[in-house]
């Protein structure tokens, strides 16, 4: 019901002021108190909400799995420790958990089948948990995802042989720490957006990623964006988002 | 012609070992000394060369644009100066500049008709030049742009009466200085991906835009990437990658 | 009008559901294209809207001027240029202008009486251009002001010479560039809060005002809030608020 | 007494030289050694001294804990440890701790009935400590205080839906960490002055509360000023000072 | 044997060219392989080597205190465990450990009297264990201290109370962290110089004691300069050449 | 007059209370409206109110330096542009200017015979200017300067020729920009305190004067403290104070 | 096998173009799906590859290492952990753990006589384990190397004292955190490369080694350059580089 | 004559001790007051003194350039000003000046002949000035210069189009701004060591080479060692020395 639906009620007198008022003022979230859930969110947006785990009480984050398996069938959490899991995997047996993605979810595998591609790099071994937050984001959401690890500018031979696979992406996901220079690379050689993601791996003058973040937002290459340090999550939903748009006719 | 391709031609004997050995080291680009053009930038992406005018010197400058122009019928500039344009018009009095995005071009116009929609928002009138950047080289690239600006967060009811506009966008572009919060509430607003592009509009603890790339990194709402600080030019660059993404059966 | 008059009105059938669709839509703003100028400013929030004049285009700023003389009787500008004196100068040969502070301004000046006290207090002589902004924008939005100068803390015997008339005010606004403690000393010293103003004035290590910033920011001392450097405009709205707050029975 | 009192009796001779000496010099605080308890801020200042916990040796809280309690019947603790909890309530059983503000407190209730409203508002959940120190803080010096919780910008119809609240309030609090958007958009939604409270919360690029504290001190909209991350306590307390004002005839 | 006596003797036959060469060449230091221990400081300098113990692995730490203590009869050791202590006291059980500075010495007291007078002074309690370091070093090297704790601005009328004791000082040493202003005042309260000592002390934008270096540094008051942050002990040491000079005919 | 005669002369009717207050709430400076001169300053410091010239408008600085040369037959002034030294100079022909440490003044030379020694070392030619507002500032004050240029630690030899000169000094000056090591090496080579300013001179990662002041603070060395970046001045005036202490029976 | 040689085959026929393709295509690496190694990378660079052991998942680097051990009959990993080395020992007796600079290590030393000279210097103690990953990293690739330690400019004479070994060297790697100073001086006083590593030694200002790269980085001393903070390999590596150039007829 | 020979003497009776005093006291160095000339640089390091005009006064450059073209029949300036240029070409008509690296000189040509090999690379055309001063610096010094610029990582076809004549060399500098991410991948494919450069060449988050600085520092590749900002001098001087020591038998 939209705004002229109800406008059009009101003067039909089909609903009340005051009703209409409430329409106009109600959120279409539920109020938790601690949390205000955005249920509306999937017919918004397309996505469902995700929860961020990471630092939420045992007693905020078990009514709001709950809430939202009951809503959507589904839950998919980022950042979530081995203790989260265990706790709700006794009232879930179903849950599962990835302990190097730190992303435990409960999934409705059968209605799903990965459209279009999105290639996820990485530029070392140690950027794989977050590549692979971005991975099993755009996977959750309905993307399906090709995975090139440890193909970084210093040994740029292993980059060229996975061309193929980066360059029939709609989307690629660019993961790198340290000094980040994977994705000025990728941005010259595909013709499809790159969403850079810096990681925090890395040490001394590398500052926890503040550099590799730097190195993206500077580069020289064409069609690159970057999220936060680490955000593989922010990485995936932005790339499933492009690659919904690549899919034609689906 | 492709690697394959080569490869039968040499083993038909239709083309020299040495002939093949050029093809494969021979990169697709002019040697001119001082630069090195990349003249099949349009065929490996779609997209033509642009200059970044900035700091080029006049010597050089007027052979880059005259190779260009020779090669592609249009010419686009980024950072032009009102110097370089007047010197420019000597030679072709035709080309246009914007002294607002500071945009320099020679466009063939009858070929061209916007498809899709990009929404191009500014926080304040400040942010402008910038916004224009992005929005004038979209529009070069072949999309349809619509303005939405001065919507700052400050004053939100004026980003909510363009509400329409920007929902129907294939991609948000989202130009702002100062604190940059404009592009997180779009974020919020829209399903599709925001380009947030930090602007250098500010003073005090602004820091020249990194107070605002700040804010755009690590932005709460989902769908947002964000390019260097006043990057119109890379925005409405990746802005038009994902339009066409967006632009079906085209 | 408000939202439920409106929807009285939709029910009455006295306006139409178009109507109504376009109150909700319609922002309180008049659209220039380049800026959109908040003319309910002053209804929601008792403050006229106040133009920022620093790098507006003189084709920008004129029709600016013009439409807010209109509408409110007075313009009050801040960070104006000399060369924008003279051209409003000549349309309105009634304008002020103040060197000092690079405020511009035509004001009613019979209808205002400063009410409360706000003092307006500054660490050196070099600080004074900021209080002023601070100051006059607070004696523009109606407030009585003392200003007391040149009472940094490496002379603290001339801050308590003063020491009466700032414990009088309902707010006292500390501008302080360098080291900026003179916000932390004030807030020991009176039970009023205190809006701190870092200031760029200093060198070497002051970072342009980087260091006092982050002196308030840091101040071990209650009733302390701070706002951007060289911001003596935000200062002295923000004083003007809690001042009328202080003042009972207006 | 003050000081034309204490001159007075020097002359009349019922105070001597060396006592009205003492006057001038004597501070009015307890030198304990490693501490200097400052007795006389409720008489200056109309509030209560307050213990910052967090670091303090046992050996000095307990004696610190003890004076203050025999001087104003009420004990008030901010980023208290569960050990520092435990430790006290040996001696004091009625000591109330919050684990979530941590907050130690023994308040003499009955005295208190909470005038005038200030509204505390966060972006999200993980922003609640601080919030909770804040308004904890204003609660215990006589302030009403409105909780709105988990109302960020990336969700911007959660805070529409309880404008109401917010705009009755003398004061609103704005407590965020991330991007910190909050304070910008509420400063424009509101007409009483704004205290924004950067947190730190957040990851990569937040830098544990400088992205937020640079998105509010760089704000755009007008009646906000800032206190350091994470410091509920200074935000409760300014703003029940700027509460106290609006409150008439008290 | 400076360098000319050197000169005369080989002339004289009395060394050799080789005993001269290894006198030029050879360092007046004690190889231990990790380490080079100055044993001519005392001469050079007038200061016994210090230890500075954080970091130092057990099997390094032992010799270095043994032949230090063989040299000086003393030892003096800062930032040192409680096992460094305890793994020390075996060896030498009239070792004492100040678990507040953490200093670990071996003192012999007789022989010194401490001349001069050094002020240390903090901001806050939480000042004291570098302020500490500062003083037990200064008393250490033969300085009479006078402590005065916990006189920070935000309640500079404890500050005022024991100026005289401050400004009969040879040198002040001012110790505070959060936003460090201590060291301003002081420094326009009296004649010697003031050395500063930023402190880790505090939280959010302190950035652990990066704010009040910063604010020491930028000090508008004269004769003020600044160590290391945390660096009682560097303080100490230069305090006591300065309160050296002020002890007239020793 | 202390405090105590003015309380006595109350008690004997000498004075009267208002005489007395006055006494007490008058700081002893003059107010000039946008300055407040020091004029005790000598007989509290014993060091002459000096001016920054830097940013003074003409109208300030004129009656500023007429006020002070009333006062002490002296004038010092600061960073003084050439401009401000021809205008002062129709005032005052015997005023004289350095154009390389930009200091202005009037100096009454027969009273002066500098006492003690300063050693002024500076790392470069580029160092010069700030080594010189550091000597003369001594100079001015009374001490006897020795300036030791161009000594920096890329040609360590150069400084170690100059080594007497330097160890006989009660105080030394390291003036070094770029990296800054100047100052470790002096603290290792000699016995009194050196006072550490880092210079703007450099580039690159320089970051004007930023990575000097980090290498000084963090000094390696003993008896360092640094002063602001190119604060000559400041480096002068405590140098000063240090070198009084050091000349016995004065 | 070269290019021209395959194309040669491919011509001839003794080659399809398949494999031809092939040989183009594949990088010489080994897909371990989480890791690409690099078995070429002898042949390439004359330097094996070696394992960055930190964060290396148990069940990722047992496999490497027997990896690389197969290949070269050595192994060589840095920044391993006593638990890597406790677990790889029970599958490799042989293998070397050394708990200073964590290197962990399999070699064949009969092969190896060191050549050249590379002298690694440190300003402390505290700077060993990173000299000794340079050291043995040079040591491991073939270099001889000499360690000067404990040699910083704050007690100059100890360099001096070793000066003609580290002038004998064909390159120097200068370790030192804290200010840094140690490189520049090293750089006026050999003339040959200088390979700078800051170290994270240090507290407070040094910023986990900032200070010290920044210092290094600006040095004003010629034939000097930087690698990460704390990254012996890295100059290890490099100083191999140059060692082995600078032995002739090898 | 070496310490040695020079103690054998005094010995002797050949030179008096005074003289053999005054032998190891001076300093290979012209004393000239503002500046110290090393006069025996060359025979220390291999390389004449070379003037680093940028800032220095025309009174003090004329002396220096006359002193070291008496000397060295050679002058080789950096950061020379067209100012600076013309006025000694009044005094040497025969001395060069090159606009784009500012580099001023007058050089025995006939007596060189570049030995070696350095590749000096650039990724886009405003690096072509730090390029050249580092290109021109070496070969002043006498090595052989390749240059190779506008290989920039976003078209890395570009780069591999030139990589024998970059594998060639002794040593390779890589100059690049933005970020910088040319180094690493030139340390990939070469196997001697690289020099990387970064320049303040970018804007926005580029920081003026901040960025580029850290990511060359960050570099994941081996064999890599940074200079500072725009320090094409710096990176000629060290890939000089580098590539001497590969010139065998020369």
């Amino acid at each position: 019901m939209d705004m002229r639906e109800v406008l059009e009620k009101v003067k039909q007198g089909e609903i009340s002021v005051e009703e209409a008022e409430h329409y106009f003022r109600k959120a279409p979230f539920d109020e938790m108190g601690y949390a205000k859930l955005d249920m509306h969110r999937q017919i918004r947006s397309g996505f469902p909400e995700v929860i961020f785990c990471s630092g939420k009480a045992d007693a905020h984050l078990v009514p709001i799995v709950k809430r939202l398996y009951e809503a959507n069938g589904e839950v998919f959490g980022t950042r979530a420790s081995e203790h989260q899991y265990q706790m709700l995997k006794e009232i879930y047996p179903q849950i599962q958990y990835d302990p190097i993605s730190h992303i435990l979810k409960i999934e409705n595998k059968e209605k799903k089948e990965g459209v279009g591609l999105i290639a996820v790099c990485t530029a070392g071994t140690a950027d794989i948990p977050v590549a692979e937050e971005a991975a099993q984001t755009a996977e959750y959401f309905g993307a399906k995802v090709e995975r090139i690890y440890d193909v970084g500018v210093a040994g740029i031979h292993r980059l060229f042989a996975r061309l193929d696979a980066i360059q029939d992406a709609n989307c690629v996901v660019a993961v790198a720490g340290m000094e980040g220079a994977l994705a000025s690379v990728l941005g010259g050689l595909v013709n499809k957006p790159v969403i850079a993601v810096p990681t925090s791996v890395g040490y001394g003058a590398s500052m926890n990623g503040i550099s590799a973040l730097l190195t993206m937002i500077n580069s020289c290459a064409n069609g690159i964006a970057t999220v936060n340090i680490d955000n593989g999550y922010g990485a995936g939903y932005i790339a499933t988002q492009i690659n919904r748009m690549g899919v034609k006719e689906k």
